[in-house]
């Protein structure tokens, strides 16, 4: 047995569950795969200099009378007043170049503002997956994985994305974890990773964006890898690492 | 398409997101495998008369020393002054006959109570998990399943043990479900169905346990229906249904 010091990876499904994991970890992956994380990773991708998560619709509209571009949404939904919501689509192209955005979700930004009070944030998802393995093995430290769920309750979708991060980083050999929320996204990552449109065909989250005629959202939020940049919490806004 | 009602299950997999479904369901099914609903349902097969289930140690305490038999659990082991904790071997035997019994554990009583304050609860585990199945397909309801955890956080046995129970229910065609917990907990109990005490073996709380010397304890609260008997929470105790 080798003597060298594991780190630690475990899944927390929800925000409101977060107090009960934050002491024992030093930085969190806040994972909003449908679709605060996605478009996130995808503002940065084409060119977003800083990115602000603001937890209501209030601050939110109070930084776009200030001029900031500014996204909202609200059960799937832009909200009124607003150019965005959370589709990734709408943070590709010139228009966000160079830009500081303002952006507020009914999940994720509320699970990386909870996070950031305490914690080095990175954000994560499905499109920047390969890349937020790399840098937790070439820096490892003790990560917790912070599904942002549906309205505090789990969902899938982030659970499988927690799930693969948590294989790749066993596998290493760097790190452990011996919890059961961990050891459940892993068996729901293996259950999905050939097929995730398929699985999560049933996922009310899913349900829920298709009625909204989401489906080419959810197939740009489930395709792995289309991007190596990891946005990270610094003073009040996100950034490029 | 049949338009028959159908009603709803889904589950809750720590008591601290209780407060997110409650308003959608009419009864509940408290879980705690390992070990206090496994022991609550064993007290009333030998017997028991009532079961009052407390929050704190210092109620049952208070209640001991009023001359109730209580047990007190915390962390996996008898607490300090009582008779019992919960292993299940406990309730076994004539002392247990015709008694009213005070029991309060880490996580399981707490959900009990919690869910007792709104809803009518019924106490389930594997060890009458048909019985439960039975009662809920006679007499269908919307209904949660409550997963106790452990201390807060998510954990596999008693989503394995609600995830049976929903396929039961859906199977019987009177329920539907279009959760993302519920397809979870439901793909676990799948991988886990054909042999718990293996699937369980990288769990934190049956290692938390064999540490303690508790296999035993496990594999009794690991084998399915042992018993009939549905504990049912009327008026501050819970007796038989």
């Amino acid at each position: 047995m080798s003597e060298t010091k594991k780190y630690r990876v475990e899944v927390c499904f929800s925000p409101e569950e977060f107090d009960l994991y934050k002491q024992e970890y030093k930085a969190v992956v806040a994972i909003d795969v449908l679709r605060a994380t996605t478009a996130i990773c995808t503002a940065f991708q084409h060119g977003a200099e800083k990115m602000i998560p603001v937890s209501t619709v209030e601050e939110a509209r109070a930084l776009k009378e200030k001029g900031f571009l500014a996204g909202a949404e609200r059960n799937g939904q832009i909200v009124e007043g607003f150019d965005f919501g959370n589709s990734p689509y709408s943070y590709m192209g010139e228009h966000i170049k160079g830009q500081t955005l303002v952006l507020t979700t009914t999940n994720g930004t509320k699970a990386i503002n909870r996070a950031a009070e305490t914690h080095e944030v990175y954000v994560g998802a499905l499109v920047n997956l390969d890349a937020i393995i790399k840098l937790l093995i070439e820096q490892p430290t003790d990560v917790l994985l912070l599904a942002s769920g549906w309205q505090g309750k789990f969902n899938l979708e982030d659970s499988i994305c927690a799930g693969a991060i948590t294989e790749a980083l066993l596998e290493s050999g760097l790190y452990m974890s011996d919890e059961d929320s961990t050891i459940a996204a892993m068996f729901l990552f293996k259950k999905a990773k050939d097929n995730y449109f398929g699985f999560l065909k049933a996922s009310s989250h899913r349900r829920r964006l298709k009625n909204l005629n989401l489906n080419e959202d959810i197939k740009y939020c489930l395709t792995p890898n289309q991007t190596e940049i990891i946005p990270v919490y610094r003073d009040g806004a996100l950034v490029k690492l």
